[in-house]
C-alpha cells in the first residue's frame, strides 16, 4: 500500500516528440503559404526574393529530416530501406523533384509548385490514409461497379444530350468531350452551370441524369463510409484489447467477456490540463487509463492515477452525480465505458460489477484514511 | 383501488416553464428579424428608429435573463459561477458583446450584427450541440483523416489546376489562392460557376476533383451519421432506463430481459391533447407513459392514465383493432413498444406477455365495475 | 391428397382495382400535363380551349370519386366521417379549391395551378409519407438538433460574409437577407452562382459554411435514411409475421424461430406473368408465396402452387441448379429465405431443414406420381 | 507427407480469358475515343477517315465475338438462346443498330454515337449491373416512395416559384414547364444558375425546397447504399460458404461455427506477385488461401501454398510481427480473418484456435526438418 500513483506514471514531462511534430507541421504550414504567395501577381520584387528564401528554408529543413533518416547509425548502411517504405516515399517526394525540376530548367515558380507535395508527410502522420487504402481494397468489387455504373451513365447521358443540343447550343455540346464535360459537373451534381440544356428533350436527360447522380453518389458514399466505419472499428478492438490487458482486475473476467468488453469500450485522446469529470455534473460513464496520468481533486490533497487504474464509477453505481473534478496532468488515452454498456455488461457479467464495486469500496476506505492513493493496479 | 389515476398526474396544468420558453423564442425571432431589417437600404428614418428600439428592447430582455440567472439568491455569492458554464457563456455572449462594440466606437449597423449570437440560446436549449461535440471528440481520429484527405487532394487539384488553366485564364486560376478557391467549390460540389477549367487538362483535373469530393463527402457524412446516431441511442438508453424504472411490474423482470426492452423502447414527446391512437385504427404498438396523463375514452365515462401506465397492449395481445381513442391531457412522453419488438420479446421472455395479460385483464375486470381507473402502479 | 392447389388461389382474374387505380394515375397525368401546358405562352386560343376542357374533365373525375365515397350507402350518415381522415382530406383539397378560388374571382390560370394538388393522390396510396411523418415525429429530438445546428451556421456565415463583402458588393451582399439566400444556396451546395464571395475574408468563409454544410447534410441524410430504414423494417415484419402465420408447417417451429425466420424474410411484389428462376441458373434462395400463385413448369404438365406453398428449396438442399422455370400466373407477394440464413438458421434449428426436407421429399413423391400437385398446405 | 503444395496450384500460368478481356477493354476504349473525336470540329479529312476505320474495326471486332458465342458447336443449335440472355442482348446492342441506322439513312455521325452502347459490356463483366436491379427490385416500395416525394416537392416548388416569379422574369419562370427545370436543377442541388429566384417568396420557397432536396437525397441514399451493402454481404457469404467448404480442418467445425466463421471472413483478390504480408511488420489477421498459391519467404528455401492452406497464423497466436514475407506467385483469392474476430471467435470456439495451433506446430516441425512444405490439406 506503499506504492504511489506516481509510480505508474509514464510520459508525464512535455514530450519533445510532440514539439517536433509541431515544428514541423508549422515548417508545413509556412512552405505553403509561402508557395501559394509566390504565385501572386504584383508582388514586390523584395517580397519575392523573402518568399523565395522561405521556401528554400523548407526544402532545407525537410532535406535535414531525411538525411538524419537514412544516416548510416550503429554501424549499419541498412538505413537506406527506409526509403523504400511508405514514409520514406513521401519524405523522399518533398525533397527531390523541386531541385530536379529547377536543375532539369523548369522555370522556378512551375518548380516550386512542387511543395505542394509535402502536404503528403501530413498522410504519413495521420492512419487515414493507409486505412483509407485498405478500404479500397476490400471494397473493390461493389466500388468497381458504382464506377461503371456512373461510366455507363455519364456516357449515355453526354451522348443523349449531345444529339439533343448540338444544332441549338454549338459552342457547349458540339463535340462528345464538351457534352462529357457537362455530364461530369451534372452527375456530381456540382453544376457550374458553363453549359446548361436548353431544348425540352435535353432538360428531360439532364433531369435523369441528375437522379441518378443522386443515386450513384449514394451508392459511393454508402459503401465508403461503412467500409471506413467497419475499418476503424476493427481498428480500436486491436488497440483496446491492448489496453484491456492492462487493467489488472479486468484479466481475471472470462474471455467471452472480455471480447465484448473490448467492444463496448471507446477510447479518447485528451490533451494536458483537460478536464475529464466536472464536479456535481450528472455522470453517464466510467473512465479506464490506457496511457497517462490524471488528477482526482479530492480533499485534503488531489490523488493521481496512473495508466490501468479507473474513475468516475460512483457516480454509475450510485447514479448520483460526479463526486469530484478530475483533470489530466499528461496527454491521456482513456477507454470510456458508457453507463448504458455498463449496465447491460454488468446484466449479464455480475463480476465486474462486484470487481468495480470492491475496488471503489477500498478506495473509499483509502481516502478515509490519510493515504490518498489509488492502487488497484498491486491489488 | 380506491387510488384514483389523477394522483398519478403530473405537470397537468400549462406550464409556465413552457411560456417562458416561449417568450424567449419569441424575442429571439423579433430581435433576429429586426437585426436583418435594419441592414435593409432605402428605410425611412422612423422605420430605423422603431427598429432600433426594437433591438434595444430583445437586449434588455436578455440582460434582464442574465442578471436574474446570476442574481445572489439565498445568501450564495457562487451565482457568479454560472457565467462559466456553457449556458452561463452563452447568456454573456447575447449581453456584452454589443454594447462593449458600441462603446469602443463600432458603428451602429455593425454593432447590432453582434446579435446574430442570440441564435447561440437556442444550442443552449436542445440537446443537440453538445451531442455534435462529444461526436467530434470521440469521432476525432477518422474525422481528422478524411479532413487531411480533404486538404490534400484540395491542395493537389488547385496546383494542378493552376498550372493547367493560368495561361488561359489569368484572371480566374492564375494565382494559387485563386485555384485553391475554385478547388473548395468543387471539391464540396457547390460549384458557383464563377471560375471554370476550360482546357482539356484543366477539365480532366476537375472532373477528378469532384468525383474525390462525392468520396470525400461520403466518409464524412458517414462518420457523422454514424456517431451521431450512437451517441443518440446511448443517451436514449440512459433516459429509458430511467423510465422503465418507473412501471411497476417491469422491475420484476430479469436484468437481462430490461436491459433488453430499454433497448427496443422508443421515446415520443406529444403535446397537450394529441391523439395517440385512434379507436379503429389496426394497433401495431403500446404504449407506456413514461410522464404526463392522458385519457382513455372508453364508455361510461373517460379514463386517466398516468406515469407508469401503459395502455394499446389488446390490439397487440388479440390482433383486433384499437379499441379506444386515446388522447393527452398533458405534454407526455411515452415508451412505444412496436409489434415486432413485443413479440419478439415475448417469445423469449414469456412473463412480459403474461405480466400485461394480467394487467390487461385485471383492468377490463375494473372497467367492467364501476370503477374506471386504472392502477397497474400500485398493483 | 385430392385439394388442387387451385383451390388456394386467390385473385388470379384481372383485379378491377388495379385497372381503377391505372384510370387514376392516367387523370392525374394528364391533368397535370394540361395544367403544365397552359401556363405556356404563345399557345393557338383553340388549344387553350381543349386544355382547359382537359382540366375540368379532371377535376370532373375527382369530384366522382369524392362523391363516390362519402355518398350515404346502406343507410348510413357516417360517410362524411370520411373527410377527415388524411385520405379523405386529400380527396378534398384535389376537388374544392378550384372552384373556391375561380369563384373567388382569381384569374383561371393561377386557379387552375391548385391542380398540382392532385399530385398529393399519389401520397393516400404509396405508404411512403405517413411513414415519413412517423419518421420526422420519432427523430425529432436528433432532427430538430441539425436544424438549429443548420440555422446557427446560417445566420452566422451570412452576418459573417455581410461584413466581409458588403462594401465590395453592395448589390449582393448590401443587406443581411441578401447574405442569407448567399448562405442558403451555399449551405445546401446548391450554389447557383448569383452571388460569390471575392474577398479573401469572405471566400474564407464561404469555404467554412461549404465544409459545414457538408456536415449538416451528413447528419441530416443519415438522421433520416436510419430512421426511414428501421420503420419499414419494422413494418415488414408485421406484414411478413401475417404471412409467416399461413405457411402450414412453420407454424409448428418454436416461437423464437418463428420470430427470427420473420426477420430474416424478405418480401418481394411481382406481377403477372413474371419469371421467378429460370430452369438451370444457380439457386440462391428459396421462396414462400404468401399471395397469388406460381406456375412450376414440370413434365409432363405444369404444376401450380398458392398461398402458403413453397418453391426452389430443391436448389438450396442439393446445392444444384434450379430444376424448372417458374413463373407467376397471377399478381403475386413472394417471401424470399436466401440461402445464406436458409443455412444460418437451419444450423441452429435443424427442424426447420427436416420440415422443408420431408415437404420436398413428398413432393416428389407426388410429382412421380401422376397427381401433379403441391399440397403442404393440408398436410 | 509426401504431398507438394505445387500439386494444389491451380491457375498459375497466365490466363488467357484475363488477356482476352484486355484486349475486349482496350478495343472498348479505342472505339469511344475514336466515337468521341470524330464529334470534334476542325478534324482534318485524313484524320476524319482513320477515326471511321477504327470504328470499323471496333465493330467487327464485336460482331466477331458475337458470332464465335452464337455458331452452333457440337451440332447444338440450341446457341441462339445465348442471344435471350443478358449478356446476349448486350452483345447484340453493341453490333446491330448502327448498320441498321446506317442502313436507315441516319448520318454517319449520328449512328456512329450508338458506339455508346459498347459501354454495356463493361455491365456484362462486373456483377455491379445486375445486383444494382435486385436491389431496385428489393427496395421496390421505400424508393417508390421517395421518388413520390420527390415528385410532390417537385410540382409543388415549381407551381409555388412559378407564382412568385412570372411577372418579374417571364423569360425563367413563365411557364411550369420552365419552372420545373428550376425545381429539377434545385431539388437535385445541382443549382446551374441560369434560373434563380429575386423574389423574397421566390427565394423562401427555394430554401424550402433545398432542404427538402437535402432530405429526399438523403433517403434515397441511404436506402440504395443500405441495400447495395447487404445484397453484397449475402453474395459474399455464399462465396465464402463455397470457400471454407475446401480448407479441410474448418470442416470439423460445428455448424453454428462455421455460420459465425463464413461471416467474419473477408474476401480479398490479389494480383500475381503482390507482397500479402511483409516480415517485420505487425500482424493483425490471418489468411486463407482460397484460390491460387502463394509463396512463404522463409530459410533455407520458399515454401508455396495452394488452396485450403493458411498462413499468418503465427503473429495472431504469438502476438509478434510477420516472421516472413508472403508473395502471391498467381492470380489469388484470400479469406482474412482479423485478430478481433480470431479473438472473439476462439473464445467462443476453442476448437478453432486449437486447430490452428496444431497446423501451426506441425508446419514448425515440418520446417525445422527438410521437408520445407505445408500440408494441412491432407492431414
Amino acid at each position: 500500500m506503499s506504492l504511489h500513483v506516481d509510480d505508474l506514471l509514464t510520459g508525464h514531462r512535455p514530450s519533445r516528440a510532440g514539439a517536433y511534430r509541431l515544428l514541423q507541421y508549422a515548417v508545413l504550414l509556412v512552405g505553403l503559404a509561402a508557395m501559394a504567395a509566390v504565385t501572386m501577381r504584383g508582388l514586390q520584387p523584395g517580397t519575392r526574393t523573402w518568399l523565395h528564401l522561405c521556401l528554400w528554408a523548407c526544402l532545407a529543413f525537410f532535406a535535414a529530416q531525411l538525411v538524419i533518416k537514412v544516416w548510416p547509425r550503429g554501424g549499419a548502411v541498412g538505413q537506406t530501406n527506409y526509403l523504400f517504405t511508405g514514409p520514406g516515399l513521401i519524405d523522399t517526394l518533398a525533397v527531390l523533384p523541386i531541385p530536379i525540376a529547377l536543375l532539369a530548367g523548369v522555370p522556378a515558380d512551375t518548380a516550386w509548385l512542387l511543395g505542394s507535395l509535402w502536404l503528403l508527410k501530413l498522410a504519413a502522420v495521420l492512419p487515414g490514409l493507409s486505412l483509407l487504402g485498405r478500404v479500397i481494397a476490400l471494397e473493390a468489387r461493389p466500388l468497381g461497379s458504382v464506377l461503371v455504373i456512373f461510366l455507363i451513365v455519364l456516357v449515355l447521358g453526354s451522348v443523349a444530350l449531345h444529339v439533343a443540343e448540338r444544332e441549338v447550343q454549338p459552342e457547349r455540346f458540339g463535340s462528345l468531350p464538351q457534352s462529357l464535360w457537362w455530364a461530369v459537373t451534372t452527375l456530381t451534381t456540382t453544376g457550374y452551370g458553363d453549359a446548361v440544356p436548353i431544348t425540352f428533350a435535353g432538360r428531360l436527360v439532364a433531369g435523369i441524369v441528375m437522379i441518378c447522380g443522386l443515386g450513384v453518389f449514394g451508392l459511393w458514399a454508402g459503401i465508403l463510409a461503412n467500409g471506413f466505419a467497419a475499418e476503424h472499428r476493427r481498428r480500436d478492438f486491436v488497440r483496446n484489447w491492448n489496453l484491456v490487458a492492462r487493467v489488472p482486475f479486468l484479466r481475471e473476467l472470462d474471455p467471452t467477456a472480455v471480447i465484448e468488453l473490448t467492444r463496448m469500450l471507446r477510447r479518447i485522446d485528451l490533451a494536458e490540463r483537460t478536464v475529464v469529470v466536472r464536479r456535481g455534473r450528472p455522470g453517464d460513464c466510467m473512465y479506464f487509463i490506457a496511457e497517462g496520468e490524471v488528477e482526482v481533486q479530492v480533499e485534503p490533497q488531489p490523488v493521481r492515477l496512473g495508466a490501468g487504474a479507473f474513475f468516475g464509477e460512483i457516480a454509475l453505481l450510485e447514479g448520483a452525480p460526479r463526486t469530484a473534478t478530475v483533470i489530466t496532468t499528461a496527454p491521456s488515452t482513456l477507454l470510456i465505458l458508457e453507463v448504458s454498456d455498463f449496465r447491460a455488461f454488468t446484466a449479464m457479467h455480475p463480476d465486474l460489477a462486484l470487481a468495480v464495486e470492491k475496488a471503489a469500496a477500498s478506495r473509499a476506505g483509502i481516502k478515509k484514511s490519510s493515504a490518498a492513493t489509488n492502487d488497484q493496479s498491486d491489488a
